[in-house]
């Protein structure tokens, strides 16, 4: 209905204006602080996700003045910022989410970095923070990388999640751009998101339950056109918190994200964007014995995550890739996928769901790679009590379908340096 | 088209279940360090929005396991944070503003504060941030008011801007509540905010311009239904610093937030929500001899404003008052002003403007009390160049319209504690 703009590109020529005073990070100038004593690794069934960190972690600052301070790799510790600084009082806080894997040949790797990059980029100028050289913040990562390498698990579909972070350290109230800032990373070794939760999460006496169920809100939304939901900032997270208590409380994992539309002739249809802080999607049957693969389109709405980008890349190479090297090999190479970036309504869904074609749902992202939905709850209007869309059960270890699970292979295999593709996945040494 | 609803409102039954346990801040357990040594006050002419800072401020911390820490004032400083706390990362942050006045008494006074007080407890359960209790925060605030109370400038419309904040500290990356909190309070003292600049920003050559220009923008959404423009949360402000920019660049000193709305036919309209961070008002002509006070209705995308509301209060009660005590006594009690609470759209806004019954404009908000709005630039759909709105011009020192100048005479009035009205002035002893 409305296409969302971003408000102002940063033209090249701006940028360069920008760069050639003093917005480049050297990370020649890289000043490297060891921890005197380091930490006791913690063993990987034990692993919460990010509440262990490493050793180091990186900073460097940025003032209208001096620009950007050399860079820091320094022992992980506490940031000291005035109480009056725009982190707190407004928000212009950005991050990413990239993970290290350790390869068989003993190499550390990163998944497909530079988009990392573009996107942080991307969402700093969103909000106005100083411009930065992101080819300078990786050749970083890759330091610390280095460095904190003892702390990435080598066991399959663990790694080291890392989280660049920066945010707008202006010290004054009035609402206003900021123009000094902190850039930080840190790191945090981690297991998988939802495949095998730890012994001491589940229950002896029952079931692991591997499939994340979701409670489908359209009262409160996520983000809209003209927001900010199509890049990686901060402040997209907190509204969600009190409604992901909610889900709890009714039994449900997560929270699936709806935004209402007005469509043809005045009704109201409810359009899926994201399940939790993952991409969003479904594996259909068709007639002609394919498979639809959708999820909603980057219309502004969405997070334009990597996982969802290889996913699209992955399933579309099945399909035109000779038979003798499909992308997914766990797939019959005759099976085709035809890939949808396209609106996804809860009409439909509840369509598919009772003409008995919905084969798959899942969610993508970094910390989860794909992660098997089994069920959606959603008040319909007018009806009481809540619709429950049962997705089929699949008897893979992880619960995924068979295009979740040839995905979720895929992927690891390339993350971990197993599968070479496309140069997706990067050495850090 | 849709009401938004608040995810989920805490019954009072959970509230006193948590406060039974450990969510009382104990305004008697404050702990007081004063400054060694204080520093020399700003005269008030040089004083910018938020810049100048006092002696001390007002500290206390949550954790699930002993609740609210014994508050403390202490010297003004910095905050020392883990670098993975939720302030950063997920932005559960909230925020107040309110002031201190001197009166001719030599009392310290607040506007109101009970309802900042509410606010931001709401504020808080929206982002789903610890429990606290309100009436502990207010004695607080008065204690470090009387402490700051050389600080409260006495010049007319001038005084001690407080910043109440309550920040997440949870430090862990996993997207969820924030189960730990630091709330502080900061004072800063203020000149008046948009009212005769101060001598250096205004060139010798030219009138200062004393009204306030904005860019009306609809690419770009403050807030929408589901979303969180009715709460005081710090992430409402970052996405617009670039469109900020954007206005700048073009000469207007504000952003005029739009939203647009699909109403009968298909139509789109354009409502009007806030003006860069005030409640936005019109005043119109009527054949009656009447005027019509307009501002868009509380439908969730719009802050309720104490300002707001103490406009709205103040109107109702000069066309209900007996003649010889109006509320508003520089207006002609035969005065009839007609309150309406109701969408306005940018349609209605050029309509008023080209019949000529537009007769003034003006934002609101704790820190500018009333501001006047000198012209509106909008670009229509399909036009080429922006069509410019321009408002009345008024001979009044600064700038107002006859509503908006005795409005902000009165509301200064009663905040100095010149006018006693329905106890909104709260003395601090």
């Amino acid at each position: 209905m409305y296409v969302p703009t971003f408000p102002r590109q940063v033209s090249s020529h701006e940028i360069s204006i920008v760069f050639r005073s003093h917005s480049i990070i050297q990370a020649s100038k890289l000043k490297i602080t060891l921890a005197e004593t380091l930490k006791p690794l913690v063993p990987v069934e034990d692993l919460q996700f990010g509440q262990t960190m490493t050793d180091h972690m990186m900073v460097a600052t940025y003032d209208p003045i001096n620009g950007w301070s050399a860079p820091e790799i320094k022992p992980y510790g506490p940031l000291t910022l005035d109480p009056a600084s725009s982190c707190f009082q407004y928000c212009p806080n950005v991050f990413e989410g990239m993970k290290a894997y350790m390869g068989p040949d003993g190499k550390a790797r990163l998944f497909r970095p530079q988009l990392n990059m573009a996107r942080m980029e991307m969402s700093a100028a969103r909000v106005a923070l100083p411009l930065f050289n992101s080819s300078a913040l990786l050749t970083l990562i890759k330091k610390l990388v280095a460095i904190e390498r003892r702390w990435i698990p080598t066991a399959k579909g663990c790694s080291l999640y890392i989280r660049p972070t920066i945010i707008g350290t202006r010290a004054a109230l009035g609402v206003a751009a900021s123009d000094h800032a902190t850039l930080y990373i840190l790191c945090s070794p981690t297991g998988p998101y939802f495949r095998s939760p730890p012994p001491s999460l589940s229950l002896p006496t029952q079931k692991p339950n591997k499939t994340v169920s979701l409670l489908a809100v359209s009262e409160n939304v996520r983000s809209w056109p003209g927001g900010t939901g199509g890049f990686k900032l901060g402040l997209n997270y907190a509204p969600g918190f009190a409604v992901q208590k909610v889900a709890a409380e009714k039994g449900y994992a997560q929270v699936l994200w709806l935004l209402p539309e007005v469509g043809e002739g005045g009704k109201v249809e409810m359009k899926v964007t994201e399940a939790g802080a993952m991409n969003f999607f479904v594996v259909v049957k068709r007639d002609d014995g394919g498979m639809d693969v959708i999820t909603p389109p980057l219309d502004g709405t969405i997070l334009p995550g990597l996982t969802r980008a290889s996913v699209l890349s992955l399933c579309r190479a099945h399909t035109s890739s000779p038979s003798s090297s499909p992308s997914l090999p766990s797939l019959p190479p005759s099976l085709n996928l035809h890939i949808h970036e396209r609106p996804l309504t809860m009409t439909q869904l509840l369509s598919y769901s009772s003409s008995g074609t919905l084969l798959e749902a899942f969610g993508v992202g970094t910390a989860v790679i794909v992660a098997p939905i089994g069920k959606i709850g959603y008040q319909e209007e007018g009806k009481v009590g809540e619709t429950v869309i049962e997705l089929p059960v699949w008897e893979s270890e992880g619960g995924l379908g068979v295009v979740g699970e040839a995905l979720w292979e895929r992927i690891v295999g390339i993350q971990e340096g197993r599968v070479e593709w496309e140069g997706w996945s990067v050495v850090c040494e």
